[in-house]
């Protein structure tokens, strides 16, 4: 195998990969609203095919998006398996007005690409296949064989994920599993990170009369925002602790080495608060603080909250009903069952037995052991590339790691492509290009060291 | 002047009162939005004008809505005025998804016609109109001098209408104010009340970050959403009763003849929970205790709340902004600035004097005399014509009705059109063609008894 030949394809082919990345920027693939998950799913797999990785769309059951599988096997080493596990589906684009462009541009400006899913995770998806086709390009086979597990629904909570990887626990069977993305801080430094959140997602709603009344009517009717608002306050305090009881209970503290490793942790506090505008972190955590909370810490988040007139001027309505959407990011030993119960066993004891709950989402937290010999093949990869690295204990995000550390058994490592401040999840997402170019060669480097290891 | 005549004229022309009607309806005048105003102010006049009344717009500075001033000066009794306040404006439509027809269609069915403003006030204002027509056309003579005062700010809390008055107190000179609407109940009695309640309209608003966020970064960011839920949660318990110090100091108790006037008001509480889909009132009020909290207490309502994601679905942001809009009614002898003051003292000893308050409306309650004669000439009216009335201390909404009663020192007395379940302020409002006809024949009984008494 030609290393060089390979990384110099890398350069050569940038053209073609962007142009590949605008395909699937431009194809619509919101999950949460069920749109363009179909097409843009045999978009992913026709440009697989294009790279030269068989590719299919796996099935699990009507009304389930589409699962895409790729597969390219080895032939000087066909014993070892790497599997890239990504996905097709993006965020909503709400609040429109806040884009620049259309939010399904992939336009180019300078050394950015923008749109819905540039980074998040349709930027991460090409570079695992550009460098796969890299290597078949350049040398006819690749490295080790090569598995592509891509899925739709991980901006929902991958609700399916794990049907899928047990119905198909043969085919995507592997040694280890490179994640969907992998944030690279404001020096460059890419972050190999070793954990996942979980995330619990609820939408508690209360409808109190059949429309939105006369506001005058509000001295004997009902307002149904006044019982969300004192439902959602007695869940957790000004500083964020969760009042739920026995919230905490398995919570695991941090071991000694991954504190020390925290510790180790470079933390942009200063360019963080000028990119978000904010002066003060939650209960004025600092640093090693700040730093352990984005790691360890369960939440409890108000995503949205609605109720009655909420456009421009002043409407003297009482609202029919209200609703509010609360994610609750666990930590590893959390299980979002337990929680669940716990948040509904909580509602009835404070009296709020009668709102609507509605899950949408329920994932328990995941972290790969630090001593795997897999992490420092991804960190020796990482670093000839980047010339550094960072290692972290765990990502603030989440993911269905933990189905695939518990059914396929293999250590799952997080890197990638993704600017921290690539507004992933918000108006204006962009992907820079020498990250993704970069990132492709670091994909080619790791098939490389896991392969020879 | 012959009475009979003048009612039998009201019967034969419905077609051209109901035409005028569309016309009004057909021209929406938002005034939340400023949309519309200048045009609708302009097709009153002209309605007017056709009715022989004249007309014009009077203005008080740039970007204030013009109000329409209409007289007609008596041959007979030129010492007598009786005024007509209105209002040309309508509420916001929104949710604009609830109607069955076009907000603003004037679509007949059967006995109902439909469109923002048929009731609240168009319909209304069409019944004062008509009945002055009537009287022209019968008798070539009105039985004494008519006024009419229609602004167009009444939606958004009648910010100018003080200043119109001052500035116009010559010009508006009358001995009586027959207010611009009247609730008529479920068994078609109209309901002759005397007062209305204040109102203080405040959106309080935080920004924590200059955009929505992952929400994985919850964990060290603040979310504006529960700021605001905890100084909102601050001002009222779950009962209603407002937690603002000394809100209530200048609230006086009702008088014995209020009390008794109040228990012998009917009251359809079934009916009421039939039409608002409700099971109980807010804390379980029955009976005289609902109808005394109508008439005689403060509120604080939330109108609308909103903060992140709310389309369906899940996604998990952190909200970079929150807003709350809340209406608080109130009573007799409050100072809408006190209590502004008060809520800004209590906003600030409870740590929330971060947040920034927009105050959109500021007004005092009133209530006229029950002794005043003008109350027994319009009851008398009411009776004759619908065989049957209900008098009432106050209504539970709001008008500038305390600013005509200080600056033209007459009785306002509030009669009208508007059924109790018109959906005024909600989707699908209507007004009942039978309704408006009396309310119409109505206001010519008015004319005569007081120019007569």
């Amino acid at each position: 195998m030609n290393m060089n030949h390979t990384l110099r394809y890398v350069d050569d082919h940038t053209k073609g990969l962007v142009s590949d990345l605008q395909v699937l920027i431009r194809q619509p693939s919101v999950s949460a609203k069920n749109e363009g998950l179909e097409k843009c799913a045999k978009l992913v797999c026709n440009i697989m095919k294009k790279s030269g990785i068989k590719s299919e769309l796996l099935r699990l059951k009507k009304g389930v998006p589409p699962l895409v599988f790729g597969e390219v096997k080895s032939k000087q080493n066909p014993n070892k398996t790497l599997l890239f596990y990504n996905h097709y589906d993006v965020q909503p684009v709400e609040p429109f007005e806040l884009w620049d462009d259309k939010p399904f541009s992939g336009k180019i400006k300078g050394n950015k690409i923008f749109g819905r899913g540039s980074s998040d995770d349709k930027g991460e998806l090409i570079t695992r296949i550009k460098a796969v086709e890299s290597y078949l390009r350049t040398n006819g086979d690749v490295p080790c064989n090569v598995k592509f597990v891509v899925e739709g629904e991980e901006e929902i909570g991958s609700e399916h994920v794990e049907l899928y990887l047990k119905k198909y626990r043969k085919k995507f069977a592997c040694d280890a599993v490179i994640w969907e993305f992998g944030y690279v801080d404001s020096k460059n430094r890419p972050i190999i990170s070793l954990g996942m959140k979980g995330l619990l997602y609820v939408e508690l709603s209360k409808k109190e009369s059949t429309r939105d009344l006369h506001s005058s009517l509000a001295v004997i009717i009902k307002n149904p925002a006044w019982r969300l608002l004192e439902a959602v306050k007695s869940l957790r305090n000004a500083d964020g602790k969760i009042l739920i009881k026995d919230w905490y209970k398995e919570v695991q503290s941090l071991t000694k080495k991954e504190l020390q490793l925290i510790e180790s942790e470079p933390f942009d506090e200063i360019g963080m608060k000028k990119e978000y505008g904010v002066k003060n972190f939650v209960a004025n955590k600092k640093g090693k603080a700040a730093k352990q909370a984005l790691v360890a810490e369960p939440t409890c988040n108000i995503a949205g909250f609605v109720s009655g007139y909420t456009e421009q001027g002043a409407k003297t309505v009482l609202p029919g009903s209200a609703f509010v959407k609360i994610d609750f990011r666990l930590v590893p030993n959390m299980d979002p069952k337990k929680q669940l119960a716990r948040l509904r066993s909580h509602l009835k004891s404070k009296g709020f037995g009668d709102l609507k709950m509605t899950v949408y989402h329920g994932e328990a937290a995941s972290k790969t052991n630090i001593s795997d010999p897999f992490v420092s093949q991804v960190q020796e990869s990482a670093n000839e590339i980047y010339g550094k690295s960072i290692l972290s204990v765990s990502s603030a995000g989440t993911g269905p790691m933990y189905a695939f550390a518990q059914v396929l058994k293999s250590p799952c490592v997080s890197i990638g492509c993704t600017h921290v401040y690539a507004r992933i999840h918000s108006p204006n997402e962009f992907a820079r290009l020498d990250l993704i170019k970069k990132t492709t060669k670091c994909m080619c480097r790791i098939l490389e060291k896991f392969a020879k290891d």
